[in-house]
């Protein structure tokens, strides 16, 4: 009979941090120890393994893995027949997608993805560049950078395809955006033969779930509030547009208790109308998981 | 038409920290690249900028910033004409007032601050503490101290006005406290004319509510407990003293579930009392705003 | 009359930093400064002081302390004559107990601690070994290891008695294990006059329940669920094992609100069964204190 | 009779890692405690305090401490009265001065100096920047930048006063200099009632033979060559120009040994004419002291 | 008139530390700033700019820069071609070379390359070790590690080519070497039209020198010794595989003075047998620079 | 045939930089991995081990060692029976002894080692110290201080037996020095039947010749200077305390180059005299090895 275990890739480096405290809240305890590859999980049927996350896609395709998280970057970058169990909206340095860019020197004659016909591109995404500028009828000589691609231009290279959160690395550089050739969030892949197995891809969906309900949780929090009998109405018109806010009378009878999961960013908007509303006595607390 | 952005400056340095961990908790957040002195903040009416707290007060006063985080010691000190929109109950390393002390060496002959006259004072707060010794008609020589005031006296300086909170680092150079001459808490202050443009004000208004918000529920926490039904009316009596517990009955209708909000530091007191009470399932859980 | 200050001794080192947050948690706020050994702590009648844990049993045993944390193997090395007065079921490096084994080399032949007769075996832990090589009528030569006792074999020692946790370090350096003598987790101890002051004795009571408290709310966390009222037997059935789950009808008749403190480990496998019996809109929250 | 002790301020910050090193090269073990402002020097006639550069001027000019090394510029910020013993040709980040400069945005309309007329200027060095200004007659606002003086334009200030060694800050905040104000390098200052006891007086030029000694040794290396009977004319003209080769005849009549003491970064030029002189068989050692 | 620039690519990362310390030693001072890819050099015929080793090759051959250090290594991995100047016996970690080695898990069946027909081996230096392979009849699948090659067998590989220097890390893996198919150590390399140019020809070769002569210096020492005149005979036998000592008589004429220029190592052999044969007052000096 | 290795043991920790570095200059690589135990030396007949100082005596005496170095302090603590091979004079933060020393609280009634009598003492030397006190007499109980020895005094021990260098520790805990019981350099010890072997004992005693002429050179320095003729007499006699200076006719034949060989301490004294005596073009050099 055979050993029920789950092969998963885990992206080390800039994707790493936060990925095991996605998992730390989804449930599972990972342990890495110092300079080991091989993290230990507090679930006996999940072998991980830390890899770079430009690895992670070609392992899984091959089936050396049964599935990992990596970037959608770097998945067409390498261009390979895998499936998406789940996209995970977050990236390098927070919860929202990175972008990778076309840029050129301020002062460059280069303004449209046009004018790169036969120019010198440096970039870490060879592949996935150019195959973009190959659909747009551009040929461009594209060679692979080594890191601190934003300082080749101008003497190595005319333009550069280069990853950017802030803008801010590009702007020290003064370097100038032409186009957004991708937009790239972790993604939570599998390999096709291991997707066919039913143990493994009930595990891998339960595992989906479970970090989409904390990655959820990252940016929801519970609002708790008193509303007076009279000034319900107004307030659950301000909350309609959220899914069910729980209500419930108070042991004084004029007042209401309504509890609700809300976006933590609309919290900064909704309280001072809350409040003009007649809500008062608000408690905000975290949360860990929210699923649907 | 005039964009609505509020110029907002934060306090750098020892201050940094616990204030953008303020506002994250209050719904912003902030941020801050690698030696990059403007913060990236989530809100497209807030423009921030990062300085030296001693710097915020003049600039909020002449009007290059809306707005400020910054210590009431240094407000003073610059002496500056603004408007006080919140006092924030935090300082240096933590959640309470730090204090400006005149120290002495131990075996000085100074014990009050009469006897100040005519001695050399070092000090990075010299504009308050000359106006604080001509109130008192104490003539000294006070001079400005770039840090490490500490280790001043007995060679350099024959008293010195410090910043102290637990009183080590005085005890550690062998000082001698002889008088608090201020104790100060973040403030967020607002240019006069800036406070007069509606928008920025309801603006710099709500920052201060959410603001506010985040910091009491530094110091408070959510306790649920479960009461029989004829220990309700003592646990209550223990609990009285109490803004509103939320009581509701259980499934089974002896016992009602009853939860409060509370400071900390008060549960470890009360727990025990609470126990003996007859209450038992107690669950404490944190809380991210508290907005009374 | 007596002044009322109880001499606590924390342990300084490993377990330094889980003990320093699980006071937070259960509500007392410790500061250490830099390169201080007596730390802050913000409740006027308890004495600090930081310690190696090694040392905590022999001061509280001799009374110079009344109570400290340490580690179960300090006293059982130590031999000490103390009160427990608690279990705190944490270790270095997390919520678990650490391991002593004795080990040997890969390649040894020795295969169980009948075969240490005569041999050299390096260690920290010394008077607990001999006692318990001695218990098992076996000789050995037992000495003390100053630290880095995984690299003493084969040339300094024949096996060595050393601590695991995820046996990561002895597979590096090609060690197998052969016996586990000791599990070990830490103890809140007491010194036997203390113990016997009822003020003390009442005081480290409630301390260790707090400190209880915060443990137990490591691994628990509040689950809130809805529930149709047709698979609300379902749902509970599920839920049964756990302790009283609160259950509270929604203003839509139809729907229940499930409220359950349950073990975070748990969630994992139970949720993915809650949603198949047709619970939803789940949200798990962390907490601070767990008190039966 | 009167102890003989030298009070010596050294700088802290900056300067101090060169400062250090020096005196080590002069002779003087100076041993730094983690955290002390008391050095000890293995001298027992000199007492060593560390301070902040800026300090130390005011506590020469006022006898607190009877000599001093700081910066030029901080002597002429402070505008003190005291004796300059020596100037040591160092400075922050190598042997070489710093420059102060006027600096404004690149796109500014600010072209020379006489462009500030009533403009804001952020500087660390208030006091000489206004006397530089007021004696070209002209009239700005100054005031004083805690720190990060380079981020202040263009909305806290329309110019700024810096310290600049490659001017690579200036670039990446997008200043332009328009003047240079002052060039510095440290100085070794003395006071003039120290500079008045004879005793005093003989250390501090002692001391200072042997710091420039020591600087000089920085910048010079010892070169030795053998050189053909019929190449010593030639080789000897191209280092005419130095101070006094040292010829010997070798063991072989026909070869002399030439030993220089040269400026390291002739080296790299003369070698390869000596080479092609004839000159071979070429060693370069470093020095530690050179005192013509 | 064109003007004289020599455009050097240095390599960052493991070889940064000792070029530039080689450069420092040559007489040249690069100035490296926080995170800036354009070091300041104090010569102004030199423009220098820090990229991976990996990339010089390529920019050299392509003409973007005159020439380059970089290891042996990557210049065969680009297959680029272009001119070496000087071998530079430096590699990662020390002054010799670094070896790339096949290596198995210990327990693996390849025991040489021809059992590796078929198998997967990852590496870092595909193109290498593809041609190399081919050159002994061999079909393997050679794919890219992304880092941490040591780790992927025996999951992610059957075999790897990777650097080694002392064989630890291969060792902790337990991996078998069973071959080096490549030894490398630095070289400086130039463009092919550069080399044309009889300017920068003879700047590269200058430099080249220079760089020679500090290396050199690194494994040499000056030895000068006292020599009774009974003993010379015997102590230049032994010294007599050395290039030219330097023999002096001293004032008193029955002694010598004998001057050495040696390879340090060989000095702790050396200098027992020296002693005993007679000599005595050994001085043992460091160098910069020797050039024969 | 016997394989001819010397096993030797190297201290790990405060010794083990300035350890490695002598052992640099006396002609010896070590490479030290991070987190190895067993450094990698160019020397084929070594076999280095690094251990913590105070189990290099226990280890040599049982000839688990044939050598190793480690402070004199651990050896009496060890009461072990090895042979010392040199005195280094060399301790943890420089080239000096450190003392062992019994101190007491600023404001005890202890005033000297009389007053010690039932006393508690703790100590990292408790074996050397029960020994020490025995002999004078005392009875008192010592026990073991896992680190931070100095802030026991005065809840948990009414003395302490410390290391101290410049004292600054004892000051900063107010704790006051009654008697020094010893000074402690560091050995290199040998075992007894290690010793008796000739091959072992003449590698060790050459060992021991190129360490002490290393660690002589720390403290010495090369002179030279040149003198006018009439002026060589009055430099001779300044000199002549030191052994040997080397003298030689300049070209021009007034001058005589007169080079020495000098403690670099002395230099800062004599070089004022000997310029006032006539003596210019100073040039100092460092050395790698003084061997008498």
């Amino acid at each position: 009979m055979e050993e029920k275990v789950l092969k998963l890739g885990l992206p080390k480096g800039s994707l790493q941090e936060t990925t095991l405290k996605l998992f730390k809240k989804a449930g599972y305890n990972i342990h890495v120890s110092h300079r080991s590859y091989y993290p230990v999980i507090d679930d006996e049927e999940i072998s991980a393994m830390l890899l770079r996350a430009q690895e992670v896609p070609v392992y899984v395709e091959k089936g050396y893995l049964d599935c990992g998280l990596t970037g959608y970057d770097w998945i067409l970058e390498q261009n390979v027949d895998v499936i998406e169990v789940a996209e995970l909206r977050y990236a390098k340095e927070g919860f929202r997608p990175v972008r990778w860019v076309i840029a050129v020197p301020e002062d460059s004659s280069i303004k449209t993805i046009e004018d790169l016909q036969n120019k010198r591109i440096a970039t870490e995404l060879v592949g996935y560049t150019k195959r973009y500028l190959k659909s747009k009828g551009i040929k461009a000589e594209v060679y692979f950078s080594w890191g601190a691609t934003e300082v080749k231009p101008p003497y190595l290279a005319d333009a550069i395809v280069d990853l950017t959160e802030t803008g801010a690395s590009l702007k020290a550089n003064k370097l100038r955006v032409i186009e957004t050739i991708l937009e790239s969030t972790t993604r939570f892949i599998a390999n096709k033969s291991a997707w066919k197995d039913p143990w493994k891809k009930k595990k891998m969906q339960d595992i989906a779930m479970l970090l989409q309900g904390a990655l959820l949780a990252e940016e929801k929090v519970g609002l708790k509030m008193n509303v007076p009998k009279d000034s319900l109405k107004k307030v659950l018109s301000l909350l309609n547009s959220l899914h069910s806010p729980t209500i419930s009378q108070l042991y004084d009878e004029n007042w209401y208790a309504v509890e609700v999961i809300i976006n933590e960013k609309r919290v900064r908007e909704l309280l001072p109308k809350l409040k003009e509303a007649g809500a008062s006595g608000f408690v905000e607390y975290p949360l860990n998981k929210v699923i649907p």
